[in-house]
């Protein structure tokens, strides 16, 4: 009966078989200890030159590392550590691998970059990717859950939704289009018709700078919601990333154990986020020594000066309208600013999602296309929103390589999703 | 209390708020009847002039189809049709609608096309698009459910996998990088990570022809399964159509019934699926009159002959290796053939589902490389699965859009889809 490594614990005391990949192999003249994964997770076999027709045991010499192989043999539990093992009753080798490029002594980054496509076999690879499906799932069933509509928004795009200086071009039969930064602009049509709404994805910007915390092509959900003000938002979002990190602890302690990630830290962001004002923040930082002037966007330092401050996430709303996208709703308290939120991680992480409550008055929507010295002509359809039974919405942003670098506590996005696009990076 | 439409009916004779846009609006002296919808439902408004303030009575004679509005009452169960509707007691205007574009009377392809931001409010347009959503949860549910992996492929490629006649070029810094057509590429060395994975997202073709079968941007699925054979696959690709229609039939009857779909036709699908060799079918093709030549692909022609024979969808398998993918296994039981299969949809639709198992032989995939002429170094990381514990694997990818459009029977792909991409077709 094949089982995968995952399931031994429910087979103890039968034969089973599995197939996968050799890890480690120790042998001596009497007994071999192949350490083999499967995907599901890793076992050791053993196997004793009694138990076994010699030949298998002769050839199970010559196994190198990630060779290829189907084990059949009886499951026992390990007194010394509660593991499964497998005692061989007898072992094929499916195909024995050359030297493998990646063995357990230290490999530079380009090296282990250039070969993604097999650096993903390593248990730390292995870990992150298992999180950052726990994640896009949870994602999905947190809105799914709560009757949004998922509206996939479309990549191949003809107008710019955050600024044209990031952006890819693609000849679209003759014509120039543009791949998408950001859902946004088609989600809030489509609240419209169906109240709640979220799109899940692939973005694109083609950012010329090499930081810790860009890729060019990475996924983003968005969440949009008719009817919704920004501390409605703020609510779901906090919401959201509880979550999120309750469903990484519940399902994947394994895979943060072997991150060595502290999850006692971890869980202090299951609290209530702090909530502060734009204003407050840079009154704040001033105090922690910042020269930030009231007006400018925080840099990446100021962000990780007031996220040090605390061990939750910070929700900083209300922001000064110079350095927000146009389509943000005024403050009716005060002009100079927009309803617009960000949420900062801890531990440095900074901006993992970005949002706000939408205009929805065409006057000033015209009126703002035209300060920003845009043209009216491509917005048209998006404008239609608010020509056609206009109403308050709001919505916002989550990077989930961001989310999935904080979450694992990793120093940079690049081995946060499978096959990473940075400036230079275009393979594997 | 705010409440959505669909849940009107744990809340009768209560007092509840609900938001949304006016579809239908009859006035009289002394009623009036708004029928409103909420992206959730639709639902009955009467309000009687003795029941709300005269001031409000009179400003909701004003409005418009698809005017936004907030109405305050109490549910009621109307024992002719048992719908609930809502008594007012009092409305509230938040914007009146200018003269909607699309109304009850009949418009052209091209218009509805371009005011597709818009068209997704009227009821065939929201059933079709809650299919598609309820398909795509349902797509990941099976696999999460069944222990795959998640593993995101990525969108922008240095290599072609499908083919270089439908490519979408991109600037990427300089280099020339490609829209991705498929996952498949990306996923092969990910299973011997993770032993079971998929992908889902976005895929393109640059295709020059307009059909009803074609968009250039569309949703895709590829399973991808360590150990698995061409049998393997034929089942889980039965099994996986049969979870998606038992889904739908059960989530989604309301929607199916305004697109009038006829559901006993689609319960047939529940059934085993017909299975034929690619000769058994060509066999077939010819009793019906058919003239296609033994070793050519079907045509759209030959698939609509093929799968009006049968109730249930059709498995072609084993296909000539000439139009197949330089990838394929070869069937160790007849050299011409692959181990390649397809699923045709029944009702006319023919190829939803494409897929085989992959030839796991590095000396006979560097002759199939030579032999297609494709230069070997940018497979060469591709190559590296054959390399390093090579093993048997298959996998199948479906087209979400071919999938809605069958289970909701339309005409054409246009409509399963928020934005569709074609040719001329990059708005909204």
């Amino acid at each position: 009966m094949f089982v995968s490594i995952n399931e031994l614990d429910r087979h103890v005391e039968k034969a089973v078989t599995v197939r996968g990949w050799v890890r480690h192999h120790r042998k001596s003249g009497k007994i071999q200890f192949i350490v083999m994964r499967d995907g599901t997770g890793v076992a050791q076999i053993v196997m004793a030159r009694n138990d076994v027709d010699e030949a298998v045991f002769e050839a199970a010499k010559t196994l190198t590392q990630e060779s290829s192989i189907s084990v059949t043999g009886t499951v026992q539990q390990n007194p010394r550590n509660n593991k499964c093992e497998i005692v061989a009753s007898t072992l094929e080798i499916i195909h024995i691998s050359e030297p493998f490029p990646i063995t357990p002594k230290e490999h530079g980054t380009e090296f282990l970059m250039d070969n993604r496509h097999l650096w993903f076999r390593s248990q730390r690879q292995w870990a992150i990717l298992r999180i950052r499906h726990r994640l896009a799932k949870a994602i999905r069933d947190f809105f799914d859950d709560r009757g949004y509509t998922n509206i996939d928004s479309p990549i191949l795009t003809p107008t710019a939704a955050e600024g044209t200086s990031t952006l890819f071009a693609v000849d679209y039969f003759g014509e120039q289009a543009f791949l998408s930064q950001s859902g946004q602009l088609y989600l809030e049509p489509a609240v419209a018709a169906f109240g709640k709404v979220y799109c899940f994805g692939p973005t694109f910007r083609a950012e010329k700078s090499k930081t810790r915390r860009h890729l060019t092509e990475f996924w983003m959900v968005e969440p949009e919601i008719a009817f919704a003000h920004l501390s409605d938002i703020m609510d779901l979002a906090q919401e959201f990333i509880h979550y999120l990190i309750s469903q990484v602890i519940e399902h994947n302690t394994p895979e943060l154990e072997i991150l060595e990630r502290d999850i006692d830290t971890l869980k202090q962001s299951l609290q209530p986020f702090i909530r502060m004002t734009y204003s407050e923040a840079v009154a704040q930082l001033h105090a922690l020594g910042s020269d930030i002037e009231w007006g400018s966007d925080f840099g990446g330092d100021d962000e990780t000066l007031l996220t040090q401050q605390y061990d939750q996430p910070i929700i900083v709303h209300r922001f000064p309208k110079e350095f927000k996208a146009f389509y943000m709703e005024p403050d009716p308290e005060d002009p100079r600013l927009v309803l617009g939120m960000d949420v900062l991680a801890p531990e440095g992480y900074g901006e993992v999602i970005g949002g706000g409550e939408r205009a929805s008055s065409i006057d000033f929507l015209l009126d703002q296309i035209k300060k920003h010295e845009l043209s009216e002509e491509p917005y048209s359809w998006y404008l239609d929103v608010r020509r056609y039974g206009s109403f308050p919405h709001a919505g916002f942003g989550l990077g989930l390589e961001r989310a999935v670098a904080w979450i694992c506590k990793l120093p940079h996005v690049r081995e946060t999703i499978p096959y990473p696009r940075m400036l230079y990076r275009l393979k594997p």
